[in-house]
């Protein structure tokens, strides 16, 4: 069933909660791929409805990103729901969220932020409001939808891990459902935005991966000198890449390590072909 | 039932809306007297339900302000509570609400903003951070209690603004019931704060609300220039008294009003005995 509307939404869920139904949330920004097909099969799987809502959310686009060529295909995307058993695909517009003619700034809106402590790094770093932007649109659909659970997945771990924080901090009545990233047979983690690389980015993009795997077969080896782990990666990277961050961090502070522990993730961002690529891997 | 941790709250409160009773919020800082007196009564009437919460919360308190000194008188607030039929008295300590050792700023802690255009002005203007700190308590008690109704006065009519604005701003499924100012019979504006006032202080407070009726008189009596009736209030004001506002705006927007019409709220700060107080008036 395809929603637009909030009040639809609400009078949908309002029936279900009544009869005891629990309730799935998949929170996406659409053009659906693998990825979020196993978090909707989870759901699915999980719970007796499952709401998956597809809004591309303006807020949480930084000045100069791709809004405007952030890929739009509802109608497939309302397909897979359906394939896979989803009951609700909320698709509302961007009037329907944030009012119509409303100002999307902090002098006009209220904001969900996120400590600084664990945005002020990683992506946060170049994506100043990013994950305001995130935590604000997220707290909307748990209080639009009211689900029991919600599934995020580990391919933006940074948000993964803001957002348990955010659901931690403000006693959200909803449990976070942790998917493992979906990645092709090549190695490359899946991303709405690998559609913007060419047969050869795509190509080039493969090292990412493979310089993590890489790492976490060093620190299987024996190895857990932070150093030592960063220098294999120069390896993997030509010019082709622009390096934005190789970071290991704590899984649940974001807090930089000085040596490698089974706490440990490493976080990687970098640009292929003027694409913005990220990817991470648990050391555990 | 007087309950201190949020766990026992979730449960009770589940069992109820299993049964699909209607739960009623009461948030307080404590220090009841007849003005939370009518929040109570007011909820315990409409809903099935009524949770009283009692927390002065620290994140809603600015460097220098009264937090040790605020008045807390558990034990009368709960007999008050029982005696005006509520169900639930909920008093969390500090660490029950923000975590064990936890550090209260925005470093580490997930806040929820008002928009600054709403915060900037009135008592937001001293209190910086303070309307950051109320609707970031707030939105937890939300999520913990999931109430159908929560109950505030109008007494604090920034703070009810604002808290309608978040509610609106991020689709919490709550009602917010707005309830009337309660007065001694002298006009004096009920406020936990007026226990810091001796009796002359008390006697020197009743030019805030005179000031106020004289102004509705006024424009009831045809004056709608601001600067004419802004010029009636210093007859009221001797040096007893250090205005901190005085100030005409629109009751939905806070916008300043160029000229006093029916959706005008006049809004006042005030020191006696260096005590703030405030008080406003709606001229409709």
């Amino acid at each position: 069933m395809l929603l637009h509307k909030i009040s639809d939404v609400r009078e949908q869920i309002k029936a279900w909660k009544k009869t005891g139904l629990t309730v799935g949330l998949v929170p996406t920004m659409g053009a659906l791929h693998d990825g979020h097909k196993s978090l909707i099969k989870k759901s699915v799987e999980k719970c007796e409805k499952t709401v998956v809502s597809v809004f591309v959310n303006p807020i949480q686009f930084c000045p100069g990103e791709d809004l405007d060529k952030y890929p739009r295909t509802l109608e497939a995307d309302e397909k897979l729901c359906n394939d896979l058993g989803a009951d609700i695909v909320f698709a509302p517009s961007p009037a329907e969220m944030y009012g119509e003619g409303h100002i999307l700034s902090n002098d006009f809106l209220t904001y969900v932020i996120p400590p600084f402590f664990y945005t002020n790094k990683l992506c946060g770093k170049s994506r100043v409001g990013h994950f305001d932007g995130v935590c604000t649109v997220v707290n909307k659909l748990f209080n639009i939808v009211q689900p029991d659970f919600a599934f995020f997945g580990k391919k933006d771990m940074q948000q993964l891990i803001i957002l348990k924080k955010m659901v931690l901090d403000l006693n959200i009545p909803v449990q976070i459902v942790e998917c493992p990233i979906v990645r092709e047979p090549s190695g490359l983690a899946l991303s709405s935005r690998n559609k913007y690389l060419s047969e050869e980015g795509k190509k080039n993009a493969l090292a990412i991966s493979r310089l993590l795997f890489n790492i976490k077969s060093c620190y299987n080896n024996g190895i857990n000198d932070i150093k030592a782990l960063s220098e294999t990666v120069y390896s993997f990277l030509d010019n082709n890449h622009a390096l934005e961050y190789l970071e290991f961090r704590d899984r649940n502070s974001l807090e930089e390590k000085t040596v490698a522990d089974n706490d440990t993730i490493v976080f990687i961002a970098d640009r292929v072909e003027n694409v913005r690529l990220i990817d991470n891997i648990e050391l555990s």
